[in-house]
């Protein structure tokens, strides 16, 4: 297949290999486009012989060796519920503990074959460990850019993977100041604007293809909006090939307090309040918002949002199914109780990162450990 | 295919489904024995349509459906050095983050087909929380007991699962009380003892073959010893079916302060220091002992012991190579470091159990967070 960069925004054609992370043009959030879609059998595309994401290699338009710790290829949990069967898609079971290792995979694989000896990233902690981590096996250098409220464990680990930390007062300067301190020969590789993180989500739909689960709806959390994006993005490609009968309506969940897809699509502030156990989720204005709210308008889809009191009870039912998710990836769980009504028929729901990492969430969720001293 | 249960020591036969986690006549550990085996292909053995661990269930004596959470079907890092070549399974991309999940996978799957209400377990942590997770999904009560000093996030974790957690003065109390305290009904499945938690290990050498990767030797950390047995016993299985040309010899890896396998074999006590950094290691009389010697002295290999200032090392290197492994995990790579030129060929390193539980020894480990506040 043949591939070029496109602009979501004036629709301006980039070569695939054009050095850039936004439209060099007008500023846009750039897409991968593949030009020579032929119908027929998915199979062919798949690479057998490989095991989680890079079985699909085939459609990640990168002729380097992939930059791999074993991400992709998560386990599926099935539960049925009265209305509709969940199919809860474990992708904190990664080399770091979240969906963001396909993200960073592919992107640090992008890097490394354009010869990049530095990349730069900005995150509130899951995005920037898994750049660490894969920039660490690539043996290309990483400096990350955190807000210092960033729970303490993950800035830990982002600097035990020896990339560096800057913190920064706040996650917007944090993503200001990756941007503008980048120096010649850094590749900016941010996962909210590298359209090739997109190209690692994408995977999901594809393993869920593979894996025959025919899904309905797709309900995901979002800051950035990545994993609504790929998992759109895949299942798109997938109806290209004719395999797709009914389009799964996606669903965004957003916590209380910074939640400006459910502001844009409801329109009208819905509380004062501030989550403060989705982490995950302070993106003011995600850069591709206007493509994530073509892909839930088109779907039929909606944005649900949560509040800590919906959360911390999601998440105490999640443990008690053997399911460890951090409280953002729980936000999922509570927006499907909430709208159990409005969801129907199979319901894909990635469960997105680990609890492990954010022991003070635990703590704040679980309270006193229940100890006994019989 | 037919099963027995066996003791290790005086050979008594038990019916595989006996309510037993030790031989009711001498006290020794049983074994699940296969009485016919057929030599022939391994394909016949392999349920293609699954994924993970029950990829095997055809070579697990269990006729009820599995408790499963998506363990096994780790991936593999290769990682080629001077004199050998490291084939690094990264168990601890693994629902709750260690290896052990493939036991206590096995072992809650035996306890519900049993009709078991209510299972109990004794661990420093990993193993714990594993049975928690497995016993939530299973919808069956657990009480687990852990010495106090046991870190904290791992008790948190177990609790987290709904399980109780009992906290004991040892790590020998925790052990002695776990069986006293048993009440009717309930079913031991401490993995010291449970002979299914070695078939769930025995996975690992499936998937290792079924991968296609051949190894000449196999360095693991060894504390009650499942995962060697379990590696052990399923290239055992394998060279019973005449598809192991030279079996792999197999190194196990202690810590300095309890290393009751390499003063058995090297008669003497090394040191008087106590490691700090492996806390999954502190068991003084491992219940298989004999039979871990045994497996080790049979293939040619050896007992390695390492120290906290081997260990800590070793954790760096791993982690700049993207590997986020707790210190118990690092111990198999610091041995490797230092024994290098006893090794040869293909060297098996399963890396056990995750970093991100234990973020007392990464600070230990890692120090100050190297934060730029440019």
């Amino acid at each position: 297949m043949q591939y070029h960069l496109s602009c979501t925004r004036c629709n301006r054609r980039f070569h695939i290999d054009a050095p850039l992370w936004k439209c060099s043009s007008c500023g846009g959030t750039l897409e991968v486009v593949s030009e020579d879609i032929a119908k027929g059998d998915f199979d062919s595309f798949i690479d057998k012989g490989m095991r989680g994401l890079w079985r699909y290699r085939k459609l990640i338009p990168l002729p380097n060796d992939p930059v791999t710790l074993g991400e992709g290829g998560t386990p599926t949990v099935m539960r049925k519920e009265p209305k509709t069967e969940l199919c809860l898609k474990l992708e904190y079971i990664s080399p770091t503990g979240a969906f963001k290792d396909r993200g960073a995979s592919v992107s640090v694989t992008r890097a490394k074959g354009a010869g990049a000896k530095y990349v730069v990233e900005d995150s509130t902690g899951n995005a920037g460990i898994a750049a660490a981590a894969y920039s660490a096996k690539a043996g290309i250098k990483a400096r990350i850019y955190v807000p210092s409220d960033a729970p303490r464990v993950k800035k830990m680990l982002i600097s035990a993977f020896g990339a560096e930390v800057v913190e920064c007062s706040s996650r917007d300067e944090a993503a200001a100041r990756s941007k503008s301190e980048l120096k010649m020969g850094e590749v900016y590789i941010g996962h909210m604007w590298d359209p090739f993180y997109i190209e690692g989500m994408k995977t999901i739909a594809y393993e869920v293809y593979e894996n025959s689960y025919r899904v309905d709806s797709v309900v995901v959390p979002v800051a950035s909006g990545t994993i609504l994006l790929g998992i759109y993005g895949g299942f798109r490609f997938l109806e290209s090939l004719g395999l797709v009968d009914n389009f799964p309506s996606i669903y965004a969940v957003q916590g209380e307090g910074c939640a400006p897809l459910y502001e844009a699509l409801h329109g009208r502030i819905a509380s004062s309040r501030s989550s403060r156990l989705a982490d995950g989720r302070r993106i003011k204005d995600p850069p591709r918002k206007d493509e994530i709210l073509k892909a839930i308008r088109e779907t039929g889809g909606d944005v649900f949002m949560v509040s800590d009191e919906e959360i911390a009870p999601a998440m105490k039912e999640l443990y008690r199914m053997g399911i460890m998710a951090e409280p953002t990836s729980a936000t999922v769980y509570a927006a499907f109780r909430k709208n159990e009504n409005e969801l129907k028929g199979r319901v894909l729901m990635p469960i997105t990162g680990t609890g492990m990492k954010n022991t003070d969430s635990l703590a704040a969720v679980f309270g006193k450990i229940g100890l006994s001293h019989r």
